[in-house]
C-alpha cells in the first residue's frame, strides 16, 4: 500500500469495488457537517498521510469523524448522521416508525400505514401526522446504500399518489412529504419543488432536514452510541426503542444485551452525555 | 419421478425454483391462446401423463405448444407470442423498437427515445406514433420474465410523465400508452383505467392488444420460427431483423448465420409459411 496524500488513490466501496477517490465529494461531506473551511483545510491535512490506495469508506469516515469530533462535538453528530439511520434497515419499516416518532416528539399525533382511498385505488400512507388542523402525509424511503439517489420515477409516482388521494375529498392533507435516508437526484428535487411534493433527506432542505426535525425533537437515533455494537443497536431498535431518549426512559433494556456490567454503564454513561446538549 | 396425471405436483420454474402447478393458471394460458374449453379438456387429457413432478415451465410450454398447432395454427401462434417477444430480451431497446415497427408496419410515423420537456422536467418518449393527425405517446416496459407484473406504482409514474408533459403546451398527443411484454396486477390496470393511460400487453386489451396489433399489422416477431435457434434470433435482431416479413425481404441475412444449407433452406420455408395466411 502506498501512501499518496496528494489525494489521488482508489478508495474501497462496502461493496469491495474499488473508485476513484473524490475530493471533491469527500469536502462536501465535511462541509454537510457544518464546518467551516479553515476546520475542513486542517482535518485534509491531518488525514493526508492516513490515505491510502485500497483504504474501505467505512475506515475513512471512522477516521474523519474522529478528528471532528476533537473540533466540534455537533459537527460530529451532523457528519455521523446518516450513517446512524443505517441502523434502522435492512427493510424500511423501522425507518417508518422513526419518522413517525420524530414527528410526534414534536408534538404531532401519528398514525404508521393507513390504507386511504383516492379517486382511482386506495394507496397506504406511510406516515400521517397531524397538529393544530394542519396534517402531514408522508411517504418513507429507506435504503442500505447511503449514496443510493431516489430519482424522478420515485417523485413522479409519489406525486401521482398524492393527485389520486388528493382527487377524494375525504382525505385532507395540507402537505405531502417524500422522506429518505439516503439523496434524491437533481431531477427529482426539481420535479418535486415543481409540483409541490416536499423532499426531505438527512440534510435538506436546510431548517427542516432529517437532522434539523432531529435536534427540533431532541431525540438522537440510537445509532449514534458509539459504545453500542450494530447488532445491538438492531435489536434494541427491534424492540422499539429508536431514539437515546428511548434508552434513557428503559436503561433495563441494556440487560437483555446480555454484555459485562462494565459495558452496559459505558452504554448509558455515553446515552447520558449524548443527551446533555438537549 | 411420479406420474400424478391429477395435477398435484411441482413445476420447476427457469430460475430453478419448485412451485406447486396451478392448473387454473395453465388453462387461463390456454384459454388466452383462444381455444374453446372442449380442445383445452382434450390437451389436458393428452398432457396428463407427461405432467411428472420436476417438469420445467419450458419443457410445458413446448409440450402444449406442439399439441395446441395440431389444433389450431392460429392457437399455436397466439399461445407462443409471448415467449416469441422474449428474444428482444435481454434489455428492453429492442422491444421499442419492436413496438415502434409494428406501428409503422400500421402506417404510423414513429420516432423513438425522444427528450421532451414538461411543466417541471424533461421526460425520454420511448416512442412516438403519429397518424392522420392523432399523435400516441408510448412508454415501453420489457421484463425478462413473462410472468413480472407492472404494478401500480409504474402506471403512476407514467401517469405523472404524462400529466407533465401535457402540461406543456408544446405537447400535443392524443392518448398515453403504457406498452409492456409482460402483465399488468390489478390495481395497475384499475389506476390506468381510471385516469386515461392505455395499457397494452401480450394479449390485452381485446382488439388492441400487442398480439392483436401484430395481426393486423401482417408482422409476426422473428422468434416465432421454430427452427431459428435463440442465440441466432438474438444476432438477426441485433442487425434490425424484428419481423419474419424483414428476413423475407433480406434473406441473405440467413448467410450471416453460418449454418448449413439445408438448415438455412428451412428457416426461409418456415418463415414463408408462417406468413402465407397474411
Amino acid at each position: 500500500m502506498k501512501s499518496t496524500g496528494n489525494f489521488s488513490f482508489k478508495i474501497r466501496k462496502a461493496s469491495g469495488e474499488l473508485q476513484d477517490f473524490s475530493k471533491l465529494k469527500f469536502i462536501n461531506s465535511l462541509k454537510k457537517s457544518g464546518l467551516d473551511q479553515e476546520r475542513i483545510d486542517l482535518i485534509l491535512k491531518k488525514l493526508g498521510p492516513r490515505l491510502k490506495e485500497g483504504l474501505s469508506t467505512k475506515r475513512l469516515y471512522k477516521l474523519a469523524h474522529t478528528l471532528i469530533k476533537k473540533n466540534s462535538y455537533t459537527a460530529a453528530s451532523r457528519y455521523a448522521f446518516p450513517r446512524t439511520l443505517s441502523a434502522l434497515g435492512p427493510d424500511g419499516f423501522n425507518f417508518e416508525k422513526f419518522v413517525a416518532g420524530l414527528m410526534q416528539r414534536l408534538g404531532y399525533s401519528v398514525k404508521i400505514g393507513v390504507v386511504l382511498k383516492g379517486r382511482c385505488v386506495s394507496h397506504e400512507v406511510d406516515v400521517i401526522a397531524s397538529k393544530q388542523g394542519k396534517t402531514i402525509y408522508m411517504e418513507c424511503k429507506f435504503h442500505n446504500s447511503l449514496n443510493f439517489k431516489e430519482d424522478v420515477k420515485t417523485a413522479l409516482y409519489v406525486n401521482a399518489r398524492k393527485m389520486d388521494l388528493k382527487e377524494n375529498t375525504e382525505n385532507n392533507f395540507d402537505e405531502y412529504w417524500l422522506v429518505t435516508n439516503s439523496k434524491f437526484t437533481l431531477d427529482a428535487l426539481t420535479y418535486s419543488s415543481c409540483s409541490g411534493l416536499k423532499t426531505v433527506s438527512p440534510y435538506d432542505p436546510e431548517g427542516q432536514s432529517l437532522y434539523d426535525l432531529m435536534v427540533k425533537a431532541k431525540a438522537h437515533p440510537i445509532g449514534i452510541i458509539n459504545s453500542l455494537r450494530p447488532k445491538d443497536q438492531s435489536y434494541l431498535i427491534g424492540r422499539g426503542i429508536f431514539f437515546v431518549k428511548d434508552l434513557l426512559s428503559a436503561p433495563n433494556a441494556v440487560d437483555a444485551l446480555h454484555l459485562s456490567k462494565s459495558k452496559g454503564d459505558e452504554i448509558l454513561r455515553e446515552a447520558r452525555a449524548l443527551c446533555s446538549p438537549f
